[in-house]
């Protein structure tokens, strides 16, 4: 697996595939095609098959793929055949959501801590953590190595979170605040901006 | 303009745009330039001219973009000049999250109702809402003609509560169960699910 090679679109389609693999494993399934996953996931069977193709062999001529191999595959090749300690910063409405989310774990991911820089919500509770302090959130993520991050503050602040992460060890950003990000190149960072999406539906509409 | 002319990967970049420019708007800037929104962006100059050239001439060689008139014409184009009415469907935290949060309105969204089918939330507050009960959904989003919905359900509800958005007349939804949605061609769906976005940035992770 040279990883040079794969360009980042492909990469972003395999969690897609694992979760409806993971999806179809649940209702009882056990053997699928291209066609099928391409149907449901509204992709063209071709452009499924050479996406998996890039890492190996999944499935034989005429017999299709075993569901359990694939996403057992898929999952190796996303890291995601282990769990990532993640940390959370911003205990606002969002932060809330993502650490009460029950989904992580078995996709890949457990929250560890949850940090703001507001005093009345540092020591709060929120499910089974206690917010914490962000003035420690260098040296907290730094002691226990956590290396992947969800920023759940107000615009105006996630620039400066986003350095303190970079300099604690974070080497992958999942970006709640609605503004771009700058980091070094070899951190990682996606957003997730309902507005964004919502304006890119728009533009279709009457 | 002609809309099938234009790659939707072009249309998913212009709410990025749009977000930094109305950003420096709120810096004090008025006037900007292909290179210095792409260093922002980490998107190359080249293409940020490529894709606003798709709509027309915005910026003048030698002189820039005038920020808040190629704001105005990005507003125009993704039709956000004007403000959407939005369904929430799903009352638990990211319900909550979504219905709390104050950036849609000058984004151009307005949430207008929320909807849960949970007896213990239905007629329940949040913010200045009150959450309605999903039996009487179709006929009230009919009645006000609103066009665009989030799904903040289950994963094993989802798919039902996309069928009857579509019934009532939803022509975009943005989804935020961990699930894919099959709706019918002229209906745009986006998702949002963060362990998506998490498992493509472990894929570069040592």
């Amino acid at each position: 697996m040279k990883k040079k090679s794969i360009p980042d679109i492909v990469i972003g389609r395999l969690p897609i595939y694992l979760r409806l693999l993971r999806r179809m494993i649940k209702e009882g399934r056990q053997v699928t095609s291209s066609q099928e996953l391409g149907e449901r996931l509204g992709i063209s069977a071709a452009q499924i098959r050479k996406d998996l193709s890039q890492f190996g062999e999944f499935g034989k001529q005429g017999t299709g793929y075993n569901i359990e191999f694939l996403a057992n595959q898929v999952e190796e090749i996303l890291k995601v055949d282990r769990v990532w300690d993640v940390v959370i910063v911003g205990a606002g409405d969002v932060g809330h959501a993502l650490a009460n989310y029950g989904g992580f774990h078995q996709r890949g991911f457990q929250i560890k801590m949850i940090f703001d820089n507001d005093p009345t919500k540092i020591g709060n509770a929120i499910g089974n953590f206690t917010v914490l302090d962000s003035a420690v959130m260098k040296g907290r993520i730094q002691e226990a190595g956590v290396k992947v991050a969800m920023i759940a503050v107000r615009a105006d602040q996630a620039q400066d979170v986003a350095n303190q992460l970079v300099e604690a060890g974070i080497q992958a950003i999942l970006n709640y605040a609605p503004v771009n990000l700058t980091v070094p190149l070899d951190v990682k960072v996606q957003h997730i901006d309902p507005a964004v999406h919502l304006q890119h539906m728009t533009y279709y509409l009457d």
